[in-house]
């Protein structure tokens, strides 16, 4: 029997999980919900109805996990202990430091009304956070490091765009090679936040904007660039839409640590992930975890989980004894 | 309350397991277990005893986790089935072919007389499992391909041991660059064995023995080296001893996978480990393993479990909030 899915909000995510959900044989698409008007959202994949969202707490018996895909900033903080009380859902949700109220609101809806919920599922949180836990507790006194990108960071590119006499922007977030080299090296470097990072910024300008006005005020943003090595390149909308478009991001999470009577030996874990589209990855994950909470749900656990309480084996829907013949 | 923890056998595995349990203040080791006269082995750990094997049964209340340190071929077949039976156990049981018969026999013995087992675990079988199983259900459809080195094989090494004239002989299994570049580049490479990876050997002659022989008998033993490039370096045993006695050893796990409509996306996983000490290292992950053992065998869990049974919070000390707050 399929794991029947619902997707609730159909941007960029809604429409991976769809994609992810058509890879997995196991899996079912049997609604989206949207709180646009039904009659103006296409999907893909045929036959499946799209639903207003109001009316979803009539699909509870019809569905085994709903899959969450609105913001972290406004949506998910809503929704998803919302949703619990009628379904077993998932989200990605992932402002870090809102993790604990967020995890804390879904646990106990959940619990209250018997339903599952697994909350940050995708590659950070989610994979990275696994290769830290991992790391954390095979090396013990080690040290973590992690990078981001090349990717698009959509919270500096929204900085930009709040900037006077700016039209458009896109913000690339670039690894600094030389200091993942030091990590991997096994040189347990120091890094302060310049040396790991540089921000690449493609900016449109507004007719009759300064240039360098510009500039200035990216460069000094507290926060989002002072204490990065910024470059800033003035390009048309043309060009911007044309080479700035792309969904790609990925990065790296390196544990370095020393074993051994007088710690002389040093170990790196490294953990690394270059993705062409960054919400059909972190899609393709959630639909993984989807078939672990609906099996975790089915042995009866109920509140809030998260990627690192969820046995590896239960991403898959192959049996124990395949995965330890094929995989161990 | 400490974890109580044993050691069958002493040699670079069971040292290994010492460093690590005295890395972790969660931890304690109170007795090491030896084949050997006990008053022959001096262990590291202050006031700790050793014991004949014989008599472990005796500390069957003392133990909550035995960790055994044998090897794959000859120990560990015998002794895990047989130490299951007394103690909750853990190994690094590590002959792939044969795993599912191992497991047969200790989850048979484990459920028998009401103790959890865990074998297998290391980093491969162990932590590149888990890449693997990650990596397959995230990516369904994709590839998988693992590397292996820089580092010495042993069975490779014992290999060129029992040609006719060789005195000694290290050989280091070496991942071809190339390769793994192509894999990360997502290109989806269907590769041989041959361009996977490289053989490099360092051979000690006996007297009077003849190089043109030795070297042609190594690069056309059957399934050692004949499939592979293999380079032969012909050294003194001073040598020998001097350059090539380390242990480091590592590797690489990819996932290469396409998502979106028209899978046009490729996604690439990558997990590698860069170590000094491939027993230190191999004996951090067994210890961080039984600290997930003894949680699991406390909830009345028995029989046989690998690392894919595992949830990942279960590795660490920290509790679950402290976790979520941390790592996620």
């Amino acid at each position: 029997m399929s794991i029947r899915i619902g997707i609730v909000g159909y941007g960029n995510l809604g429409r991976g999980v769809e994609y992810a959900a058509a890879a997995n044989d196991d899996m079912e698409l049997v609604a989206v919900f949207t709180r646009r008007d039904p009659q103006t959202v296409k999907i893909h994949t045929p036959g499946v109805p799209v639903v207003n969202v109001k009316d979803a707490a009539a699909w509870k018996d019809k569905i085994d996990v709903m899959i969450l895909c609105g913001g972290s900033a406004t949506d998910l903080p809503v929704q998803t202990p919302q949703f619990v009380r009628d379904f077993n859902v998932i989200d990605s949700f992932d402002t870090h430091a809102h993790i604990p109220d967020h995890f804390a609101a879904v646990d106990a809806a959940g619990k209250e009304t018997g339903h599952l919920g697994m909350i940050s599922v995708g590659w950070d949180p989610g994979l990275f956070s696994l290769a830290r836990a991992y790391g954390n507790a095979i090396l013990p006194g080690g040290k973590d490091y992690t990078f981001w990108g090349k990717g698009v960071s959509q919270g500096h590119s929204d900085a930009i765009r709040r900037i006077k006499g700016v039209k458009n922007a896109k913000q690339y977030t670039v690894p600094v090679e030389a200091a993942l080299a030091s990590v991997r090296n096994g040189e347990n470097p120091d890094l302060t936040t310049r040396q790991k990072h540089t921000r690449e910024c493609f900016v449109v300008l507004e007719e009759g904007a300064d240039p360098a006005y510009v500039e200035n005020e990216i460069k000094t943003m507290p926060n989002y660039f002072d204490e990065y090595d910024t470059t800033v390149h003035f390009i048309s909308e043309e060009e911007l839409l044309k080479n700035h478009s792309g969904l790609a991001h990925g990065g790296f999470v390196l544990r370095s640590g020393k074993t051994g009577e007088n710690k002389q030996h040093n170990h790196i874990i490294e953990f690394s992930l270059k993705l062409d589209s960054n919400p059909e990855f972190t899609t393709s994950v959630l639909v993984a975890y989807a078939r672990a909470l609906n099996r975790m749900a089915k042995e009866g656990r109920t509140g809030c989980v998260t990627v690192l309480d969820v046995p590896p084996a239960y991403l898959s829907a192959k049996s124990g004894e395949e995965l330890r013949r094929s995989l161990l």
